[in-house]
């Protein structure tokens, strides 16, 4: 029997109050000699009850239970009321939103979820190589790291942006951050205010709106179409940020022409707002060039950009990067410090080793091409399997397109999801990324999301098959519904 | 030339207003021609103008510059309004803080700054063949993972916590944060409003108070005493949430007995509010074992604990944990998710393995071991240069102390720091983690927390020289500017 037992043991004892009208312990001898333990054995443990303060002992008496934990024994209240626990506003909006589930693993066949990368792209024996050599250089001792960031990473990056997004910054106007997500949510909390308004694109990336709307400030929805936001309804709205994808809208995949970039940055340049510019996978261009990003025209200094390598290399790295202009720099800095001091370090440096050999540009070449292969697979086997029954929008870019479908009213989505989880294909709805306040803002078809950034080819076309049984089922039992109130 | 080049020159005449009149463009094959280029570049480039909205194309006609282009630069307005930018409440809380600095890397000898851990005691090879292991494990997609954490990190830290602190927990309560910081700032947006008060020990974990303080609530700073937070005070205390560090304090190193413990978690239970138990470097004592947490006591369904291998194995690597009660769970999932999405995923599942095998815990036991030397080594150098001028408080446990300097009033730290500096000697004062709003609540002469974890035995005892002449040379020129007022 060690000391710890020991120690367990008359612990347990004092908490359940065997020792409660006395309070006395056996002296460390009688102990000792009745467990047949050495007394220093015993007296490790006592030492233990000592400092924790179970026990109190008084030069030359026997240890006793302290004071104060017998009378808090004592007026133990038996009462084991069950209050819902109180939250913070924050907290309320985040209890309202549904928990992460994991979308059934290993149910699906093929699961057409967009942002998700086929591991068998990641340059498995590159990034082993140069998280080793990471390791191997070690600091002379292991501390906080600028909250901004890995330097040697800001500064690959600024050659990275110059190069592939014309963009001009500063390093220090370089914050590294946990993926895009942490960026929107330094944005959302240093610039909104539960009073505030924000502009957001309709339909959006979900869980930017969830965060600006955690704030507590509210959401202006405005319209997209084809050269994405509809800045024309911008004039007279007063709010402090407009969270955009320029570059490639999601999910409908417009460009937002030069016209409309001029709009927006006169419009927040006026309000003295902020523009979010979320620039998530613009590597991803099939047609033209990446279009430019706000962040280098002309009045652009209230521009903030948003970069990721989570559609590059891999979601699971969790890294990604604000552009912010020069009057920000400070505070973010101090608000990432306050987040979580800075992101972990290995990976910035193995990234930053990664861009400056030039690997990583020539990584997003070949992965572009990979995603160009399987986007064409899945084009072809749309139209191979539903023919002119759907519409294809914005396929031009990124890693997923919008697909139509023209005879199902949105009233059958929940069949058809219903009826695709039957036939193991994951397929998602582009109605849950509208606004839900505005229902008259969504079109009254079943839309789909479909990514393919993480299916071979092969899976692609069988994916799109059971895709087709299921809608062609939903079709016969919507037919069947239809007839049957007739009949009776 | 090339189309990227051409499209670059054609933008950059249109934004300067070059084709303001008439708007047309050079056909492609009269551009191709002057410029001595194919068709097919010129071609190139006027898709990418076309696409980003600069030029129009009709049917048969030259290209032309996109009319709202031609508008747009026609109203540019001249004026440049320097504004200040409108921050959140948050954000200007955010701004107050002075930024990180990096402490003047390079022009310090030696450094007593605590936080910071030896490279050398990092387990280098073991975790590179940890990591190269869960690299070569790619899962068939790489997808957004739990926002709880990894499954398996979280099950063999619930074995951890058992048999290193005898908490027992549900695997879903446990979260996997970036680090502490991200586990306080999770609780303070959940738990604190504006209006609420928080209680908080005084002196603190500087970082602790501002990010409760960022929420907009009130700090109750509590004296601490050589047994933690004095929890007699909270008696008529009504807020929210109560931050403490029980099993060691910080920085003061007191361990809170089992009767202010009962006393907290009573006060918790009758306000509904929640403990927040910061468990930052229970790993580490030298006298005793380390002390249960609250966590495991009777009526701690209020309190929230938090752990890392920040002191353990490196800061840099960005983990932690929470442990929440069931019902705060899936909050505290979903305000991770919203947050960053999860934790970058190699690395724990590396510290997964790490724990797994065992070879964690024998890490913990052998820096236990040199820390353990490195705080002998300390304790002698300061007895040594300062005998009984000074008062060393908190040394049985952690990775630091605090020293006091009986000869020196408060008055004399600038003095003190400074002169440290001259010496090349980095030291930190405590008095910065006393509540600035409360000058009465701390001690008025220097104190030093000095870290020792990130040095060798050679450098401590060289650093306390340093600082030795350091305060010699503080107390000489303070008896001169004593002595100078009365010879005047």
């Amino acid at each position: 029997m060690g000391a710890l037992q020991i120690y367990e043991e008359i612990k347990g004892q004092i908490l359940r109050g065997v020792f409660e009208t006395a309070g006395q312990l056996p002296s460390s001898r009688a102990l000792a000699h009745e467990l047949g333990v050495s007394r220093t054995t015993v007296t490790a443990a006592y030492e233990q009850l000592l400092a924790e303060g179970f026990i109190e002992v008084h030069q030359g008496a026997r240890p006793r239970v302290a004071h104060s934990v017998v009378s808090e024994a004592r007026h133990k209240s038996a009462s084991k009321r069950s209050v819902r626990t109180r939250l913070s506003a924050y907290g309320e909006h985040v209890r309202t939103i549904p928990p992460w589930s994991d979308n059934e693993p290993g149910k699906l066949v093929v699961d057409f979820r967009h942002g998700d990368l086929a591991s068998s792209d990641f340059p498995i024996m590159l990034w082993k190589r140069l998280m080793n050599r990471t390791l191997e250089q070690r600091p002379e001792r292991l501390s906080y790291d600028d909250p901004r960031g890995s330097r040697r990473l800001r500064m690959a990056l600024q050659g990275y942006l110059w190069r592939a997004r014309t963009i001009r910054c500063d390093v220090d106007q370089i914050i590294i951050v946990n993926g895009s997500q942490q960026g929107l949510d330094l944005c959302a909390r240093l610039l909104l205010d539960a009073t505030d308004k924000f502009v957001i694109e309709n339909p959006c990336y979900a869980m930017a709106r969830q965060i600006f709307s955690g704030t507590g400030a509210s959401p202006v929805s405005v319209p997209v179409d084809d050269a994405g936001l509809n800045t024309d309804l911008l004039a007279e709205v007063d709010a402090r940020l407009a969270y955009v994808t320029p570059s490639h809208q999601f999910p409908l995949g417009g460009v937002m022409p030069i016209s409309r970039r001029h709009q927006l940055l006169q419009w927040a340049k006026r309000r003295n707002a902020h523009v979010i510019e979320d620039d998530y996978d613009s590597e991803y261009r099939y047609d033209i060039n990446p279009v430019a990003p706000l962040h280098g025209l002309e009045d652009s200094d209230n521009v903030i950009y948003l970069g990721t390598i989570s559609k590059t290399l891999s979601p699971t790295l969790r890294i990604g990067y604000l552009v912010v202009p020069p009057g920000l720099q400070d505070v973010f800095a101090t608000a990432k410090e306050l987040a979580d001091r800075h992101s972990p370090v290995a990976e910035q440096e193995a990234l930053a080793a990664l861009i400056e050999s030039g690997a990583y540009e020539s990584h997003v070449r070949r992965v572009r091409r990979f995603n160009h292969e399987r986007r064409q697979t899945l084009l072809n086997a749309l139209r191979h399997r539903f023919g002119d029954k759907i519409e294809i929008e914005g396929a031009d870019a990124g890693l997923h397109m919008v697909v139509w479908f023209k005879n199902l009213p949105l009233s059958l989505e929940p069949a058809l999801l219903e009826s695709a989880r039957r036939e193991r294909v994951g397929v998602h709805s582009i109605s849950r990324l509208y606004d839900p306040a505005l229902p008259g803002g969504r079109p009254d078809q079943v839309g789909l999301v479909m990514g393919y950034s993480a299916l071979d080819l092969r899976w692609i076309e069988r994916g799109t098959h059971l895709l087709a049984d299921a809608v062609k089922r939903v079709r016969i039992d919507a037919a069947v519904k239809t007839r049957q109130p007739k009949q009776r």
